[in-house]
């Protein structure tokens, strides 16, 4: 661990034009690991220099999925490998929780800036992560991690040397929700998640997968369980909102695109105008969400990093509803990590992943 | 009207084995009255005598959707066509809103008992009805009117002269949240609902229909509309809940199927098992509720009567939540309307809809 | 085997209203079984006493499938297990080749009749077979077995002691075929299958099952590999065409359903007229065919026995088209299974498959 | 005409870095218009200057597509609005056929380089046309138009006035057979084509486009019918075919996607490396056809330019099997009309539309 914290105080630098810092992808079998290799394939300024894998060694990410352009071999991650590719600054990590972490302490041991894809560093209270995921394998490094959605902590994304990537549902919960927290109007919170079979990866279990059971069907999962809520509810404490958040998903049978409702019970009444100016104020200078005059539809922001909001108040109620759209599988993953990485390294954050 | 008000003086009889009542539809061109035609015309006891629509006529239900079986042309609604098929019984009247009534109206001047699958005569308080549809064209017929939800209203609904059928979104929610209504325990209540795109019927918009629009999408709509929230909110305040409810209607990308999530904060804190007892004294004598052990798809019930519900306790945040999984064309509308016109002629009241 | 033989002489005789012959169903966790067992459930004459499956004992098939109501527990197929049953009249084995034959000596050898779903008994000639799917475990019971396509082989189907049920791309070939081969029209075919995931079974392919695969996608698959091709072959070559035929599947992403677009060479020209005559002749008296006169789309045939079929006479090229549209796991599979079953029992053909 | 044909001798010279060629996209209500605006719209040398529509004027692209950034109002095309825009380059006309030819005209009598999405300059032959279209409007300018299927007439296109962007069955078609075209290896060929609803256009009929009609389901659709037979006919005629093709198309349930199964017999045999190097001869220089080693899926292309062909020989019957995959609406439609219009302005084919 010397060897991380010594490395942690080099404060990071700027890239300059010509400099292209050198990736890998680390578990780039699945969803959200090949999609970053993809992405990083294609950027004009990263050079993705090795993927590896927990199996598929031997194969290429664009034979698994050949809508991806990655002809590199999926390699074992080791020594050998990393001795062999040469220098590495960043890192990409694309393993299940848990087995993320060890790999993430490993290379910053090396010294690779990592933007990890797992939960394993998104939540600062150990204790927290503990009771939702089980032991963490390297507690002591959470202090060295920032939460990226990138719209509410880009300073800190900036010189962090582990970025833990949100989760798809808190990104597009909190980017509905971040206004209405800020100003202080947050009584209670329902939140109702739909989500595209991508979200259960390439490995989820058949009833979450298989056409024959997710087509013409719509499914709730892990009711009163609460894998998500505790990364909401730590955002939400930082900007206003501090009780706990009622979060439920259901599958619905579509590949990419997650649709998060959000119903606010507020602390005082709150008129459109208002609710107008608050999104408007929060995300005008953001590149990636758009606050629109309609309730968005989560195929107009398909493969792109695009979070679409849009909130309203409803009379009747008094309560306020505020929508997000993402694709689960870019903003919600794979291109959010892209724009981290961007700002990681001095970069524009829409680098390679321009609307 | 003084037919009308005679007529309504009758009381009906059971049918005996022999007799087939002759029934009409009224409608049979969109997709809830093509399927009353096709569950009418494969029923072993009613007569399916005529089927008329304000366009299409000479084609037959079965040219329109040809997985239906129902070769009689479709007609013009006439004097000239009622005098030729002889006495009816009953009629289902599949119009829009505001079309429906006046048909309604004239079919009772003829003593014929009718199903109405529009919502013209679901609310009982004319005021809100107007204030939800516009302007009633027999608001005076409301009275003689009775709610169709088979598992709140069969006694009623056994003896009405008019029997209107529930819209889709009441009645997977009433049947999901009744238990916890007539127990006192809803303080407030928040309903996500998630449907096919049958909802939006054979005519819906482009965006709400065709595959370029919805597939691979997830779209609110309606958002702060209230069509659907008086409906339920008459029905739960006869049975112990007064207060607004924040409803909302989504589109997911398949056919036929239906999904409300309802979020209860209670009145007080309810366990599993209380809540298990609830559901189970509410549904287990119906036929077609079924109470199951794990969050229901909407697949397992497509092409039945069957709503499936499933509650459970959140102790994290103290709120219940509760299911509701339909077929939106079948227990949604149409095979719903085959349960209330069975009980309605005193047969069985699964008689030609068997799970 | 000499028990084999013995039974095999015996002469089934109609059942009688009264009886209910005992079925059990061997290999119930996969899509064919179950569903095999769904209908043997809702049957009014066959009795379902005992499901098997070679995993998941213990759990029940509506577990597995939440829409069948089948909550007989899935039992190891033991000797145990048969004894305790008491006698057992037929079996539905739902095993994949190989694994199929042995199970199916050893139900004859108990005197049971079996209805196979497997291709195991399809192929009358051994060597075909084992060019097709390696060796036969039991080749010796091929000449026991009848080919169960119910519309080619009625007679012999009644008093089989083996039922090979159909692939299910021959059964929609081979019906779009029968009236042109009879007829002697056939001087050359392609065969252009289209299906649904469902075709990949539970335990398919990643690639054929998961929706994020499958979804938006069209994929050819088995190019130039003949699995199904020699049991159409062996049909057509029974009835008047003895060519090769060229077949060719592809995956498209929907559930159950089953499209066979056949282009006809013809040994002479054709004309419409003609056409009609044959399909008319072929078909007239069949419940589960139907000769349309539009080209028919899988959806009207989803959950039905049902294959239909159209066939039109291409003045450009002179050739002829032919169409057949079935429910890959019912007329493919299951419901033809319990059509055979039916006949095997001296029962009405549709009973319990009723359209 | 005059102006016309005078205009048609102006020798394009290639654009230089700076200039950037002034477009406008008349028809871009549609599925192709409304794609090809986007496309230029972030295209890095063409400048869209204006999009109109012969309906929803006073909207804009995105508002009706809202996952398109084409924020331009809908005008209607006028000599007023051609005034107001100034010089024009270039059109990309999207209207209907028959609806067509006259806008071509038009633009054409100002100089205008044309590329034409609809039928009306595809066929050389006015009586073809006329036969298999109707009366032709300007039959004319027949002459003047070049087939734009841009791997077949590169160099045609890059002078051309008028560019017909071919069918999009005409194009997987053509890319999949030109190989065995060109080495004189057709004797014979059925064509059997699978497509997405995007094809049925934005105002197809219910049936080709409604979920409810089209979700689950597979449908032939003009059996015996010609649409693009002559468009097929006429360019393999060129490069070595002659005879009539036999082409059947397939609605099957996605949004945008098209696969091409040919099925040839050959003049005589071909062994699977013969046929590998005429691929990789036709093929390996081209930027935007890939031959593959395994059957392509549509979803691998799907927004893409890329036309993805795969060929194999069956020893069984002699046949080769070859395959096309493209995105109907991207190369099929307005990916490749962006392919070349950059031929036609001097620009690298790809610019703007790289994989």
């Amino acid at each position: 661990m010397a060897e991380v914290a010594q490395e942690s105080e080099a404060v990071p630098a700027p890239v300059t034009r010509e400099q292209r810092p050198r990736v890998i992808v680390a578990g780039a079998t699945g969803f959200a690991g090949a999609l970053a290799a993809h992405l990083l394939m294609r950027h004009p300024r990263f050079e993705l220099v090795a993927v590896t894998g927990r199996s598929e060694v031997g194969r290429s990410v664009e034979e698994l999925y050949p809508q991806y352009r990655v002809a590199l071999p999926i390699e074992e991650l080791s020594d050998e490998l990393l001795a062999r590719v040469g220098p590495v600054d960043a890192a990409v990590v694309g393993y299940p929780h848990a087995a993320a972490a060890p790999t993430v302490a490993m290379l910053r041991g090396r010294g690779v800036r990592v933007l990890d894809l797992s939960a394993d560093f998104r939540l600062s209270d150990l204790a927290t992560y503990e009771r939702t995921y089980g032991p963490h394998p390297r507690g002591e490094l959470l202090a060295k991690a920032v939460y990226g959605l990138t719209e509410l902590h880009r300073e800190q994304i900036a010189g962090a040397e582990i970025v833990a990537n949100p989760g798809c549902y808190p990104t597009a919960s909190l980017l509905a929700l971040a206004p209405l927290a800020r100003a202080g109007l947050i009584a209670d919170v329902v939140i109702d998640a739909k989500q595209g079979v991508s979200g259960a990866g390439r490995g989820g279990a058949l009833e979450m997968t298989h056409l024959s059971f997710t087509g013409e069907n719509i499914i709730p999962y892990k009711v009163a369980a609460h894998r998500h809520t505790p990364e909401i509810e730590q955002e939400l404490s930082l900007i206003g909102f501090s009780g706990p958040v009622q979060f439920q998903a259901h599958l619905v049978p579509l590949d990419q695109g997650e649709m998060v409702s959000c119903y606010v019970s507020t602390t005082r009444p709150v008129q459109a105008g208002e609710l107008a100016e608050l999104y408007s104020q929060a995300y005008d200078s953001e590149s990636f969400v758009e606050v629109v005059r309609r309730p968005p539809g989560v195929r107009e922001v398909r493969e792109t990093n695009i979070c679409r909001v849009f909130a309203a108040a409803d009379e009747h109620t008094g309560k306020v509803i505020a929508f997000g759209a993402i694709d689960n599988l870019w903003k919600g993953t794979s291109s959010q990590a892209i724009q981290n990485l961007n700002l990681m390294f001095g970069m524009p954050e829409s680098e390679g992943i321009e609307p």
